[in-house]
Order: C-alpha cells, then structure tokens, then sequence
C-alpha cells in the first residue's frame, strides 16, 4: 500500500491515461496473475471512464483477461523504466513475475485485479467489454473503469502535476527498443 | 512542403504513435476538409501499420471520414501547442479551420487527405477500416497507414531523437484543458 494513493473520481479516470503513457497490464484468474506492459492504450470515453488497451492475443494476459472478464492499468513512474521494458520482454505463463522481480500488488476494490503502487502512479480497475471481432482483429481490448487512484503528489483534482520536485513520479512513454521519453516539462496553450 | 519530411517505411509507422503524442487529424471530402486535434490515439499493429483513434460522432471530421473513408494523424511539435488546443475547441462545419487559422496543407501521396508539414514533425495518412460498431459504441475508428513520413531531425531509421537541439520538434501530450506535457528526456531501460 502505497499512502499516498488517493481514489480518482470516476469522471477524471479517463485523464490518468490522456497524455498515452505506457502502463502495466495486471490480470489474475483462478490462482495465477499475470503483468505485461502495454505501450497502446487510450481512452475512448470520460463518462463512463472506458479504456481500449491492445492485448496480442498470443499472451498469458489476454487468456487471463479473457478467463476473468476483468484487468488492470497500473502507471509506472520514471523509476520503473527497467521493470517496465523487462515485464515486457517475458511471458507469465512460466514464470510469476511478481515473485520473479520482487513485484509487490494488492488485490483491487472492485474485482481484485493485482494493483502496484510501489513506483506506480496510479491505477485503474477494469471490467473487460468484450468485443470478440475488435479483440480478434485488432488486438483490442475495451474495458469500463470501476475503480481508480493516484499518488496525490502528482495527480490530484483530476490534474496531473510533473514538476520539477517529483521527477520519479513523472511517467513513461515507450518510443520503443527500451527508450522511453518521460513526461516532464509542462506548458500550457494560449489562446489564438 | 517542409524539406525535412522524409518517407517512413510501413514497418517503422506505427512507432510515430507509440508514445502517446497527441494528434491533428485531418480530413477532406468533396472539396470540403477539415483538421481537429485529438489526444486519444494508438497503434494496434506494426504490420500492416494500424492505428486506432477516436473520433466523436458530433464531430464534422467524423462526417467527413465516414464519407471519404480516410483520414490523416498530423503529429503537431511543441511549436504548435496553441494552435493544436485551438482547433480542438471550435467546429469545422461553419468555417474552413485551416483558413482560419492560416495552416498549409499539401494533398497526401496515397489519400489526398490534407497534410499539415510546418510546424508538424510527421503525418500518417491512412485508409478507415470500416468497423460500424466500435464507431458507434466508442466513437473508435481504426485505420490502416498506407504512407507516412517524419521531419529527419527528429526521427530518423524507425526512431524518435528527442535532443536539447531540437527543442520544438518534440511531441505534444495533452494532459486536460490546454495543458500539456512535452516529450524532451529520454531514458534507456536497463536489463535487469
């Protein structure tokens, strides 16, 4: 548990992933659990918060998610760029990364999908909306938030804050190959 | 025309939105055309290159892609931050943005779709993968890329070059309300 997780009202959840960070993808059924990262997720809708994530259908997740009808988007922040690319680059099915990289999780408020605050910035609890041609097709996968939180130091009133003072909680961005771009330096636009 | 655009092959697209920027898409029909911005975007394949990115149904870019059945995913630099956040917030239907807001645009080699190079560090344009049912419950629209092309400065072999020399050429990621996160400090994962 991380104390300085605070709940996201429903309407700002869809905020958490806005600016396309890369995320962690927690799953668990029936005793085994799961985490990939995942590079291509977005919002499609603030109310209800909805999230589509690609998923391949190759991996451990999808047959997890797919079991449970149910997953998480956990935020890595700036010291979680090696977990990240390395939770990206093995399968779960033989191995339990958690226990593999010392990965601490806590089971969800509303469906007990693995959450990870340690290094993390924020999480979303997932209901999957299956869609069998999108996730045949395309790999993806669209999902309904019921639960989310932040880590207030960096998100609070469904605002993002990066500054200067908090650069570990800044988060990722893959450009791929195991480079990320970190989300640091913020303006805002002026009226033309 | 900005003489830095060069080709980017089909396998090497997708990573022009890995990292989440936020996008213009433009749009033209019957001498009609329009551009809006939209933060809500992803890959879904690097081959063929498909990309997914929503569109809402109120939205005049919506009618013009559903009629033209193609669009275009204009990447803005941080140059462009004020006039990405303005063509976000006013409709197309009355007046020609482009116009209005004095943005070049070029006919797109594949589609025709307008392509926006000044100020822009790259451009996808990409034929709409008719999906009637995740347009209508989610406002996604998937599309296939069938050319692209990136400023060289900043992407270059299939990859991003974000550079303390090129400070107005990296992504935009919108974080809410004209505030908006820019993509500067790259860090390489290590194995671990």
């Amino acid at each position: 548990m991380n104390p300085h997780f605070q709940p996201v009202a429903p309407e700002h959840a869809s905020r958490l992933v806005n600016h396309g960070p890369t995320v962690l993808v927690t799953s668990a059924h029936q005793g085994r659990r799961n985490v990939m990262a995942a590079a291509w997720s977005m919002p499609v809708e603030f109310t209800p918060p909805r999230i589509a994530v690609v998923i391949d259908k190759k991996t451990f997740t999808r047959e997890l998610v797919s079991a449970s009808g149910a997953f998480a988007l956990c935020i890595p922040g700036a010291a979680l760029a090696d977990l990240t690319y390395a939770v990206g680059n093995c399968s779960g099915r033989d191995i339990d990364k958690f226990a593999r990289y010392g990965i601490e999780a806590r089971p969800g408020p509303a469906l007990g999908m693995p959450l990870i605050e340690a290094g993390c910035v924020a999480w979303l609890e997932c209901r999957l909306l299956p869609e069998p041609h999108t996730e045949e097709a395309y790999d993806t996968s669209f999902g309904e938030v019921l639960a989310a939180a932040a880590d207030s130091r960096v998100f609070a009133n469904g605002r993002w804050s990066f500054r200067d003072d908090n650069p570990l909680l800044h988060t990722l961005h893959h450009l791929g190959a195991g480079h990320f771009v970190v989300a640091s330096q913020t303006i805002r636009a002026r009226p033309l």
